[in-house]
């Protein structure tokens, strides 16, 4: 009989600091709700003398990751050392050594997440991955569980903290991109190196792990249409508002006649949908299944405590396992490995959608006239147009609304029209969701 | 080895019918998650001949349940009759005979939970309630997995729908409250009797279910104070409106001390709070725990497709520990029985809140500052007067916000002022929360 569920935790980071915090803060409620208490058996980090605020028995710390996948002790393996290859090739020793694996590194499951998943799968040991996603929102075994009655047709939301952090000061305060990201940096809530965040990457990444788990499929990140927030400019922000919209960097995912659309970019959304509020760091996942309708799950996207108590309730979830014999009790992506199909992922000059389009053009007679023209002949019709400014012999934003158009369609004229003479930079597209997602 | 997870159905009416729908319309999708298919062995109705929309083989249908609870191929009973004495006797007969049990009978449960939850635990079978709160939104597995790493520190939200669509239409018409009953009835959100759900009755059945689960106590309905909507008023809902709140009927379920705080009654939130943007009969609950933070789970709060894919959740749910050989694999009430203790409920009297209180009073000299003072000498002090009506001789309402203050010196406060002559009817209180809940 054990008597109790042991840890290896490898990464005494940021998410390693809180998973321990979790544990030891939250032992006796845990040990109420499991029945056995989950105790640390050993930490692996390069940095054993940081002051991580927590008192921990300096015996359980080792700087060789190796000393916990090979102890017979333990049960489970935490892995939150992050980055790609030393990542996989523990997860892998680990899964060969018949230990269970928790692990919140998406950028891992989104590039590997198959072989891992098959290799979990093959040695018969649970792999958690709640971490990897909206930080504290159990969205994965929402879908994984929750939802599972239910034929998913759409999953889309906020599930970058850092693009809505900053997409939301630039709407509160009309402040540009560049002077929002320094001060983001400044105050922690973007990285010194923001690529990933700022460029759709990192969102890419967590939707590639939901569209897995959603629809049965797995979906390379490279299928994902990405667009970073670096072109928006508060005078988009401001058309928004005025035309009763909110910018939003969304990642968005429908399944249709057994085709994959899956795209990450800005995003115009009416400003009465609640999502339109979701702001700051805080994360938003609406799952729209065929029976539950149209859900939401909503809370803190990152940060040390919330993923931690992701990844403990994996570990909680996989020590249930354990206790009670049943490991692999659901499929690791959801679907049983056999019957889980390849889907087509449409490219994006394939999708159809409602578009904002920003044109800079010389306030002079005719320019109206010959971008509707445009437009026109490539079966964009148009909904609503602004042009407000006047500048004499200058570049005036010329703004429209289009109906449902085809995105190759918007492509080939904007090509046409960023060509003439009157238009003095490249045009800025956003698409619009809204009734239809 | 099993080639199905074999249902029996009582109850073939809104919910029945959805559950049917379900299992049938996502027969293939169940199966490709679950391994093997969900099949509907027998359905019991007194009435096998309405048109339900769907087509069942008439030999799968039964008048009387217990052809359902002796048949021995049958691994999960689904009560769906409702009522009291009737579907417990069902239920505790089926658990008996060791079958698994599914309800959405928040009533039953809020009444009889305790002994019904110890039956299934003592007869070693699974018990599954998610849709008894929330309609399709995963409320009940959040609380038991999702969240289990953390302390639940409150729980709280719309959690009927009936409420929700009412105050919604009061808000944004500016309606009284029974003409805008007598339209939900014409319109389907309300039942002819709407008693359970405008008294805040059925939201006290759902609290007391989720305070079960969040703090691990068992908590009576007749502990929960509740307080309906029908004294709420468009001139109330206006007041709110200027002072930048929102109405709302929440259940609230708070815990400090050891003690749990739980109530249901319309409360006045900060209009820029998410929650103040859930509308119509859309519900949503707030979590909040201690590593998670806050979180919200947001969706179609009844509804037969919404509940048919909570309650099949549970089927699957309950399949999943029938294939891995894992019953109780998950604690019924999330604590392990052994670990749940009893905690004391507070009175409302013992709260202390901020409080919206209007007065209808004499517009007469002196009258303010009596009020005032019979307020302050009970140790509530004011943070906002609106007196705008003036009416010679006639009742105006004068509204106060108040500081955190006790309830019991709010009531013995409005005791005596209501019996001040100048005052010409029933003070009105409605307590806010906002960045304390």
């Amino acid at each position: 009989m054990k008597d109790s569920i042991k840890v290896g935790i490898l990464g005494f980071g940021t998410v390693g600091t809180g998973v321990v915090k979790v544990i030891i803060n939250n032992r006796e409620t845990i040990r109420r709700r499991l029945g056995l208490p989950v105790e640390i058996a050993a930490i692996a980090d390069k940095d054993l003398d940081r002051d991580r605020g927590i008192r921990i028995d300096r015996k359980l710390l080792t700087k060789d990751p190796m000393d916990l996948i090979i102890n017979p002790d333990i049960d489970i393996i935490v892995e939150l050392i992050g980055g790609i290859n030393q990542a996989k090739g523990y997860i892998l020793e680990a899964i060969s050594r018949g230990k269970h694996i928790v692990t919140a590194n998406k950028a891992l499951l989104a590039d590997h997440g198959e072989e891992i998943y098959r290799a979990a799968e093959d040695a018969g040991v649970d792999l958690g991955f709640e971490g990897s996603v909206g930080g504290g929102i159990p969205v994965i075994k929402a879908l994984k569980e929750g939802f599972d009655a239910n034929r998913i047709e759409s999953i889309f939301g906020i599930i970058n903290g850092t693009s809505n952090y900053i997409l939301t000061k630039m709407t509160e305060e009309g402040r540009p991109f560049s002077g929002v990201l320094s001060e983001a940096k400044e105050a922690g809530y973007a990285e010194a190196d923001p690529t990933l965040d700022i460029e759709g990457i990192d969102a890419a990444h967590k939707l590639s792990i939901l569209v897995n788990l959603a629809f049965g499929t797995p979906v390379s990140v490279k299928d994902i249409y990405v667009e970073g927030i670096g072109h928006i400019t508060p005078l988009d922000i401001e058309y928004a508002r005025e035309f009763g919209y909110r910018i939003k960097s969304l990642a968005i995912a429908k399944i249709a006649d057994g085709e994959i659309d899956a795209r990450v970019h800005p995003t115009m959304i009416p400003d009465d949908y609640l999502l339109a509020k979701v702001n700051g760091v805080y994360n938003a996942v609406y799952i729209v299944g065929d029976a539950a309708g149209e859900t939401m799950l909503y809370g803190k996207g990152a940060g040390e405590l919330p993923t931690g108590s992701a990844v403990v309730s994996d570990i909680i979830d996989i020590g249930r396992n354990i206790i009670s014999g049943s490991p692999c009790r659901v499929p690791v992506t959801s679907y049983k490995s056999e019957n889980r199909k390849a889907l087509r992922v449409k490219r994006i000059e394939e999708i159809s959608s409602i578009y904002y389009i920003r044109f800079m053009a010389m306030d002079s007679p005719g320019v109206l006239s010959n971008i509707s023209g445009v437009l026109g002949k490539n079966n964009i019709s148009i909904s609503r147009v602004s042009q407000k400014g006047r500048k004499e012999g200058g570049s005036v934003p010329v703004v429209m609304m289009s109906h449902r158009a085809n995105e190759k369609d918007i492509r080939t004229a904007l090509t046409e029209i960023d060509g003439m003479p009157y238009i003095s930079e490249k045009s800025l597209v956003i698409r619009v969701e809204g009734e239809e997602i």
